[in-house]
């Protein structure tokens, strides 16, 4: 049996818990598809908020929500029809088909198979020998095979549509439309957090491909002869680690280590919105609670960059599991979007300048998978302490804020921490409440959840009206009165107060 | 040409101030589809916190997010493969299809024949000489057709998938982790607000019926010798205007008037779960802007429920437009889908009494389709007062809480207006920035895109520190001193603090 992973173990918690499970269980499961439970649910739409603090509501730039089923002149029009494909090997015995390069990547080591193109993916499919890995059967040379999901629009058949893979598309489609709701001011931009799904040909890394996710993108519409990002000082200071293209074709270890401003001087990154973009990435993967060092940006090689792609960096991320991953990407598509919707709907989508010169506007893309992220804030946030497991979430995503707990059911203890509860979740915090089983085993279930406070009501709140929060962290606690809790709550999550700061320390023997 | 509705109004300003419009439309449209700006999904997204404060955050309901896509198995088990049609009949002429049930609506006035059956339906069609609605050729007879997205799970082909066309099989697929997550105890909810599809035949009332929109579903498990609510006191003494079963088959026009509480009593709703759901609806759509006298409950008939049904009651809205319109359904569904897929699984889903009696949990679900209750708040939010158009949106929903305009762009204001617009921003305000043309006509832009509060940084503000705040509802104004901007605006929004206690009138001359 393999050994136990660091991704086996988030996702032990994980289905126990209540973050994620594979879907479809009880009808055997499908792979490539994963059921959020409260939890998850709760911590996913934390993190897609924080990203919105990072990406949007600063800037002021405009959200969009389009359909995720589109009729096919949209992929026509967009590439994708020809371009979203991937190499498929069908196995001769037992016909069931598997991405070539991830089968030579599995018998090989080698990184980013796909980067290198059919003919090589052809050639070392033989070269390697590469059977079959569920039958060890032999495979027959790969094809390109459409990688979108396909249906009808229309009960009674109709037009062909497909499942969007990306929300991008819905940016150009709409971009007529949001040149007129910025006021016809440029730069702009148009954000999509929204469902995508991939037809994958055989879907594994758990969480880290799915055949359904979400995605957060971003659509930064400018002039290309005035690219100055207004916020660009807010950044470019930050201190990156990266590794441009030719660092890549040569395969060098170690990375620059420069800040935004200069890798923009240097022209190692085309555009100062792609600084701003990357530096600003830099902070909100961070604010997940993954540290510098572990964090990098890596430049595509021109055969691995998307079709429409001038230059594309990866924001990578050290997991145990699985190394250096993709967290995101930010990506300098040019006009090829915008020009390609232009001559395929014959609507102009020009910009006139004041001197009366006409230009399509360029486009830089952050893109994040919503999914990823929410996985990426748990493995960071795991430790393992005293046979227990922890989940230091950031306090901002934390799916519970407090949880409460009487000590004891009776002498009226439960309807006081009752109270409590109500009062707490009138003030608009969520909480959760507990009386069942030890005090400690509850202290377990909350350090596991992720809950940063837990409040207890004992026989003290009864008699002197002070109880206990216990700090998920430290394990420390601090007493304080029922009335203050409130102000101290609100101090903890929007003040910057920290645990201690929140009431006397309650010194252990 | 027809003559513009309400719909009409509320449409065109939603297109061309980006609430939502059509999609596709560069590559002329696909009906049934629609495409949201960054006003509508913000104001969406805002509809749905609310409802989360009503029906999750309170009682400690769990979330569940699972995916759009399934396969065909789910649907068999839970009876959408047989039973999720709707009658089509295809012109022999033009070739086009269409839902005949509405056909025969349109010709003779009748509602909601689809409650009828397929036999009436058949004979309606000859008897009415129902036609083309498109060319005017004769129709075929009407047969049923399956109305769920069909796709193939896999790039290379493999398992037939189907777009789910509500989420509630979710929450029964994965009772089994719900019931763990809840520790074991009844009464509990799994609540799901995602994504469905339904292909529709010919859809038409634009925003009412979408192929592809957002669902807002709740199961309430509960043991059937057990029915209490816990929260029931909350919402017995609602009063609400009913129409049960008997009275909808008579045609009765005069709702009964009468308490939750009365009504449950009198067994005209079946159980208290269903009472407390109704109750907390009719309040939910009230803070919607929904006045009392304009919702009502209509009882469907055995007819027209769904095949999982025991009883259902519409939440239904009066529009302008299309009159009494259903926001919300709440079913009784018993035990029918626990015992489906109990079967066709082969997992045990019961629950133990502590007398060791077994019983497989009933279900009471509230449905809430998302788009709906958007559009439904834009139309009640909707006034026409001296040739301007306001949208009243009730100050929890409103897309951005507030404008921030400086009075001209010379003289420093400008720059002092940016400071202030920083200022709201770091505190966590939707903050929408205009510096173009004159203030009337940003205080207009404001009042239809449903902002609540302007904030006119002017000279007064460069030379003794004060600004003017202007009520998109009342157009009067306060002025107050910048420091107390803030500290105000949470006092409004957070504090129940009404317009004209924000700071001192301004009496106009």
């Amino acid at each position: 049996m393999a050994p136990k992973t660091k991704y086996d173990t988030i996702a032990e918690i994980a289905k126990r818990r209540g973050f994620f499970w594979p879907s479809f269980e009880i009808y055997g499961g499908m792979s490539g598809f994963t059921t959020y439970g409260d939890l998850g649910t709760k911590l996913k739409r934390n993190v897609e908020s924080l990203w919105k603090e990072y990406f949007v509501r600063k800037q002021g730039f405009l959200e969009l929500e389009a359909p995720v089923i589109n009729p096919e002149r949209v992929f026509e029009a967009s590439g994708h029809l020809e371009n979203f494909k991937e190499y498929s090997a069908e196995c001769t015995q037992c016909g069931n088909s598997f991405r070539a390069d991830h089968l030579i990547e599995d018998k090989t080591g080698l990184e980013n198979v796909e980067a290198m193109g059919g003919d090589s993916i052809k050639s070392m499919m033989v070269e390697h020998k590469v059977k079959c890995p569920r039958c060890g059967g032999a495979l027959k040379e790969p094809t390109l095979i459409l990688t979108m999901f396909k249906t009808e629009i229309g009960a009674t058949g109709g037009e062909i549509g497909y499942l969007r893979p990306e929300t991008a598309q819905a940016m150009f489609l709409n971009y007529k439309r949001g040149i007129i709701h910025a006021r016809e001011k440029l730069p702009f931009a148009l954000v999509q957090c929204s469902k995508v799904a991939r037809n994958e040909i055989s879907p594994r890394r758990g969480m880290l491909r799915l055949r359904e996710f979400t995605i957060m993108e971003l659509e930064l519409f400018f002039d290309p002869e005035n690219p100055k990002c207004p916020w660009y000082d807010d950044v470019k200071d930050t201190v990156m680690r990266l590794y441009n293209e030719e660092m890549v074709e040569k395969g060098v270890e170690e990375p620059l280590v420069l800040t935004v401003e200069e890798a923009v001087n240097k022209k190692l990154v085309l555009t100062e919105w792609q600084g701003y973009f990357m530096g600003l990435s830099q902070r909100f993967i961070e604010a997940l609670g993954v540290l510098v060092e572990n964090q990098r940006f890596r430049a595509h090689l021109p055969d691995e960059r998307a079709h429409y792609s001038a230059q594309t960096y990866d924001h990578e991320v050290k997991l145990e599991t699985w190394g250096w991953t993709e967290a995101s990407g930010c990506a300098y598509r040019t006009n090829f979007d915008l020009s390609n919707h232009m001559e395929a709907s014959g609507q102009n989508m020009e910009v006139r300048r004041e001197d009366g010169t006409r230009y399509v506007p360029h486009v830089v893309e952050p893109s994040y998978g919503l999914d990823r992220l929410m996985y990426i804030t748990m493995e960071n946030s795991y430790e393992r302490r005293d046979k227990r497991n922890i989940m230091h979430i950031p306090k901002e995503l934390a799916p519970y804020q407090v949880a409460v707990f009487p000590i004891v059911k009776k002498d009226g203890i439960a309807e006081k921490a009752e109270e409590i509860r109500d009062l707490l979740q009138s003030k608009g915090f969520w909480v959760t409440y507990d009386t069942g089983g030890s005090i400690g085993r509850r202290y377990a279930r909350v350090d596991e959840i992720g809950t940063p406070l837990a409040v207890v009501i004992d026989y003290e709140t009864m008699e002197g009206d002070t109880l206990t929060i216990r700090d998920r962290d430290s394990w420390e606690q601090v007493k304080l009165s029922v009335d203050d809790l409130p102000s101290a709550l609100d101090a903890y999550y929007k003040g910057g107060k920290t645990f201690l700061e929140l009431g006397e320390k309650v010194v252990r023997e």
